[in-house]
């Protein structure tokens, strides 16, 4: 996607060879692959090579936005329809690369149960003030989690959406966020780099401070959850399992959707 | 398929990073990946990671054969029909990852054309006391690979039909020649090593012999090809292009069957 210069692909891969000799493989895999993607945008000079397609799934998820709105009006359980849905827009990952037709995925996941779902544990941290923060994940997946974050907030809590600073594969950054009509409803900040998931070396001031002082942690996606799980936070996972490694961590099979809480 | 052992993947792949970085990756791509199977071999000490799949798919196409023999009993052109099973049973690369139902890709290439059918040149060439060196391919295949032999026996022809020395991926070895009952009907020989396609540095003198001397070579596969293509050489491709660098080289599309004469 970056470049078709077969030179610059060559000398991709030998870079990349040489960051794998000296990489600790038993990283979390959002370590380990983070730098794989900036030495791509390094060495082909396209910093961001999923412009195009976070524009197209942007678009694709927005177009769908009136029929999400017409399920969540029609529901019995919005919250839980809101996490659902969530969970849905998580197919929304280049980095996978398995191939996903939205809308028919989206209506199968509503119709689908959560294989771990700590629903009520998250219902008895929902008090008014208390601090929650959305860690997001890929842009068109965002205008998904919007829908969440306004439900969320219905319950009178109080809540901060980080995206990330740089581009990574699809992750959502700033502009997305706009996009989604996030930064109108609440306060967004950015983590202070392009790593995947959280990466506390890297984190700004402003996200660490969210980080560290927030009641309640929210995080999408599989970023989230491979740099977050075994922390000593209060925190809830939402995202789809899309591979057998996160699958076996978590006790589910792959494709299922999880909503986990990890408790501090 | 070697090993469960996550330590032992680790140093496989940090041995193969490692390969990368001394690689000269303009070889063609069997040369490239060699030392891949070699290496995975001897850090997991399992020589042979494929010989539960090369003995199944040998018996799977065994169990065909009636029904390719009434299929060649019924055709009114045998060759053509011979040379299409045989392109047929290329389907059998484990090398390269696709799935396949060996009964249902049969029928559907017997009645497809070739792509590139250079069968009337073969015609020229095929006189008695003339000798083809045959390059087998994979396990499995090789059952294929004896009705064409079989069938061009016919014309007079003598042949000789090289399998690898030891194992590389699911290419067929002299047990699997056996197997298939080739060395009941022609000479068999070993080409002097486990390398995919043909490399004259590790080549046996009895191969080395039989390639320089033979008047028509005909190479079966992604290996033949990759390894073949461009010698100075009267030889014969038949193999099924399995991946765009391969068709793209040929000029046809991927999964097309095609029988190429590269004149000397």
């Amino acid at each position: 996607m970056a470049t078709q210069d077969q030179t610059v692909q060559t000398n991709v891969l030998k870079e990349i060879a040489g960051l794998i000799l000296q990489t600790d493989l038993r990283n979390n895999p959002a370590a380990v692959s983070t730098p794989v993607y900036h030495t791509v945008s390094r060495l082909t000079g396209v910093a961001d090579p999923y412009k195009k397609c976070k524009a197209r799934t942007n678009a694709e998820a927005r177009r769908l936005l009136p029929e999400l709105q017409k399920i969540m009006a029609q529901s019995g359980d919005s919250l839980q329809t809101a996490l659902h849905l969530a969970a849905a827009g998580n197919i929304i990952d280049l980095g996978i690369g398995h191939a996903y037709d939205l809308r028919k995925d989206i209506l199968e996941i509503l119709e689908h149960p959560f294989a771990i779902d700590d629903t009520e544990q998250l219902l008895q941290e929902l008090k008014p003030g208390r601090h929650l923060l959305y860690l997001g994940d890929n842009a068109g997946e965002i205008v998904f989690d919007s829908i969440l974050v306004n439900e969320l907030l219905k319950t009178g809590i109080e809540i901060t959406f980080a995206v990330k600073s740089s581009p990574i594969i699809n992750d959502a950054m700033m502009e997305d966020a706009v996009f989604a009509g996030l930064t109108e409803s609440v306060r967004v900040i950015e983590t202070g780099s392009g790593d995947i998931g959280v990466n506390p070396t890297n984190a700004c001031k402003a996200f660490r401070n969210a980080f560290d002082s927030a009641d309640i942690l929210l995080g999408k996606g599989h970023g989230s959850f491979e740099t977050c799980v075994g922390m000593d936070r209060n925190i809830f996972f939402l995202l789809k399992a899309k591979c057998d490694v996160v699958a076996g961590e978590l006790g589910v099979k792959k494709g299922d959707i999880v909503f986990k809480h990890q408790k501090a």
